[in-house]
C-alpha cells in the first residue's frame, strides 16, 4: 500500500501503551502515526517521546486534543486515555469525523457507551475497542473450533480468569485504583477480557443472567481490585470469571462442550509473541494447536481497524458495527458484574438491556 | 511382604470399579483378596468374575453381605455399593471389626456419615473413602509446591471442574442418576472429586460460605445432572466447581496464589497411566512438571490403606483419622452444595458444622 493511502492515526497521550501500540501501527503496512497529542508533557517531550519509538519524521505534535482532533491529516484516533475521560473525547473526536480505537473499558458504564455509539453513527465513524487478543489469529483458529459442531458439539461451561499481580505502587497509584479516572478497577480492566472470553465462547450471546460470587476485594476508595460473577443461559449453560490485581499472572479460557474442550493459558497476552498455542480435546484425545503470527496481536488489530477505516474512506462504505456490537455487550456485563456487587450479590436480569 | 501379613480384603459386589480395584489389589504387595460377596449374582457367576479378574484361586465366595461381614480371614472390605446402602453397610462392618475402603460419595448426607464415624470410631477400626487422585504421587508433589509460600505465595482463587458426556443409557439406568439409589448424582460423583481439589488447594481448611451458581440441570427425579457452586474463605479467597454427567470430559484444577499458578488438565483420572502431568507458573516463566508412577493410583491407594490397617493389626495403634477427617468435609460440602441447590440457591453458612 502506497504511503498516500495509509491510514493516518493520530494517539492521544504519551502512557506506555501508546509505546506499544506505536510500534504497532509501524508495523501495520495500512496505518502510520500522522501525530500525537499529549497534555501532560512539553512540546520537547512529546518530541522526544515521538522519536524514540520510532515515529515518523514528518509526525505532528499537538499539545491539545481539541488541536489533534480538528488536525485534517488524521483520519482516525487511538484514545488511551483514563476511562472517565471517554465520553468527553470520543464524542468530540466522532463530532471530528474521527475514527476511533479506543481503549477497554470503553465507558464508565452502557448508558455513557451508548452516547459514544450515538455520537460514531451520526457522523458515520469505525469504531473498535482495543481488546488485542481478539485479533490474534489463534483468536479466530479458537472461535471456528468452538463454532464446529461436530467436534465441539454445543457450550455447556466456561471458566475465564484474568489476573495479576500488581505491585504496591501500582495498587497506590495506576489509574485503574482511582474512582475518578477508572473506576471499574480490576472488573473494567481485567475483567473486560474475561468477559469477552465468555461472549466468545457462546458466540456473542448475551446470558440472561449475571450474579457476582461473593468475596470481591474492594480498596478504600471503593474500586474493585478482585471479583468473580457467574454468567448464565438458558438449558443450564454457565460461565464464570474471575479477575483480579492481587494474584500471580493467569490468564486462562476453559470452554467445555458436549463434545471437545478448549483450553487457553495465556489469552490475553500470548506467552511468544511469534506463536500462540492452546489445546482441545475429546475424551482423553487431547490435541496441541500452534498458530503461527508473523506479527503482534496489536499489530493485527490495527491493521482490522485501518481496514475498516479505509473502506469507508476509500470507498463510501458504512461503519462496520460488529466490534461496536461487542464492546457493548461487554461493558454490559462489566455494568452488571458491578450492579451485582453494589446491590448484595443479588443477579441482574439482563432481558431488555 | 509375605503373604501371612498382607492384609485381607474382601470386596462386595461384581460392578466394573471392583476390576479396576481388584486389580489395584493384586498391585499392591502389602494387600490380598481374600473373599468377595455378590448379592446380585450366583455363586457360580461370582467365582467366574473372581476367576476373569486374576483373584487368588483361595478366594472365599460369599452369597451375602452378612457373611463376608462374618468371615475372620477378612482384615478389610472395599465396600462400592450404592451410596444409599452405605450407613446400613459400613456400621455392620466396624461392629465386625472390619477396616473399611468406601466409595466416594460416603454418605447421602453428613449426618449419616457421623453415624459412620461413630460406629468406625467405637470399634477401632481404619476408615478412607476411595478417591483414588488423592494417592497419585502427583497429588503429594502438587500438595507441596502448593505450600510453598516462597514459590506459590497463599492462595486466592482456585475452579475446578470435572465433567463428563453420559451415555443415554447412564442418564437412564446408573445408580447415580436414582433417587434411591445414589441421590447425590453428579454432585455427589463428579462434584465430590472437585470439592476435595478446592480443599486440597485451601489446605483443607473448611470455607466461610458455599453457595450454588444458578443453573444447575436437574433430571426428572430431581437428581443433579449438572451444577456448579461457590465456596468462600476469608479475605476474598474463592473456589468455584463445575460438575456435569452432560458435557465433554474435562478434569481441571487452576488454582492461583499470590505467587505461582498450578494447572492440572487430568487430575481425576491421569490420561497416562505410568505418569502424570501439570504446570506451575509465576508470571510468564512457565514449567512443565512429569511425576512418574510406577503403580497406578488406585494401587497407590489400596497401599497406602493396608498400610494404615497393618498398623493397626500388627502393632495395635489406632486408626488415622486424617482421611476420615477430609471424608467428613467433602461430605459437608457436598451437602451445603446440594442444601443451597435446594434452597433457591441462598449461600450456606458453614460455622459450626
Amino acid at each position: 500500500m502506497s504511503g498516500d493511502n495509509k491510514i493516518r492515526i493520530g494517539v492521544m497521550s504519551c502512557t506506555n501503551i501508546v509505546r506499544k501500540l506505536s510500534r504497532a501501527i509501524n508495523l501495520a503496512p495500512n496505518a502510520t502515526i500522522a501525530a500525537i497529542a499529549s497534555i501532560t508533557t512539553s512540546i520537547q517531550e512529546t518530541k522526544s517521546f515521538a522519536a524514540s519509538n520510532g515515529f515518523p519524521p514528518t509526525v505532528k505534535i499537538h499539545s491539545s486534543y481539541e488541536s489533534l482532533l480538528e488536525d485534517p491529516d488524521v483520519d482516525a484516533v487511538y484514545v488511551p486515555i483514563p476511562t472517565s475521560l471517554h465520553l468527553e473525547w470520543v464524542i468530540r473526536a466522532a463530532w471530528n469525523g474521527k475514527h476511533v480505537l479506543l481503549d477497554k473499558p470503553v465507558a464508565l458504564n452502557v448508558s455513557d457507551f451508548d452516547l459514544i455509539v450515538a455520537a460514531c453513527e451520526s457522523n458515520g465513524v469505525q469504531f473498535m475497542d482495543g481488546t488485542q487478543w481478539m485479533h490474534n489469529p489463534r483468536t479466530t483458529k479458537i472461535n471456528e473450533l468452538i463454532t464446529d459442531s461436530e467436534s465441539f458439539g454445543h457450550i455447556k461451561s466456561v471458566h475465564s480468569c484474568f489476573s495479576f499481580a500488581a505491585s504496591e505502587t501500582f495498587l497506590k497509584n495506576d489509574i485503574r485504583v482511582k474512582p475518578g479516572l477508572d473506576g471499574l478497577g480490576a472488573l473494567g480492566d481485567a475483567g473486560w477480557y474475561t468477559i469477552q472470553a465468555v461472549l466468545l465462547a457462546n458466540n456473542f450471546k448475551l446470558p440472561k443472567t449475571v450474579t457476582a460470587l461473593s468475596g470481591p476485594v474492594l480498596n478504600d476508595a471503593g474500586i474493585v481490585l478482585s471479583c468473580g460473577a457467574l454468567l448464565s443461559w438458558e438449558e443450564g449453560v454457565t460461565a464464570t470469571i474471575y479477575c483480579s490485581f492481587l494474584a500471580n499472572l493467569t490468564m486462562e479460557i476453559t470452554a467445555i462442550g458436549t463434545k471437545g474442550t478448549l483450553r487457553v493459558h495465556d489469552f490475553v497476552i500470548p506467552f511468544q509473541e511469534t506463536e500462540a498455542s492452546f489445546t482441545t480435546s475429546t475424551g482423553t484425545c487431547v490435541n496441541d494447536h500452534k498458530v503461527m503470527t508473523e506479527l503482534p496481536q496489536e499489530a493485527c488489530m490495527v491493521i482490522e481497524f485501518a481496514r475498516l477505516v479505509g473502506e469507508i474512506k476509500n470507498k463510501g462504505t458504512k461503519p462496520d458495527g460488529f466490534w461496536l456490537s461487542i464492546s457493548r455487550k461487554t461493558q454490559l456485563l462489566v455494568d452488571a458484574v458491578k450492579e451485582s456487587i453494589d446491590n448484595n450479590l443479588e443477579p441482574v436480569f439482563l432481558s431488555g438491556r
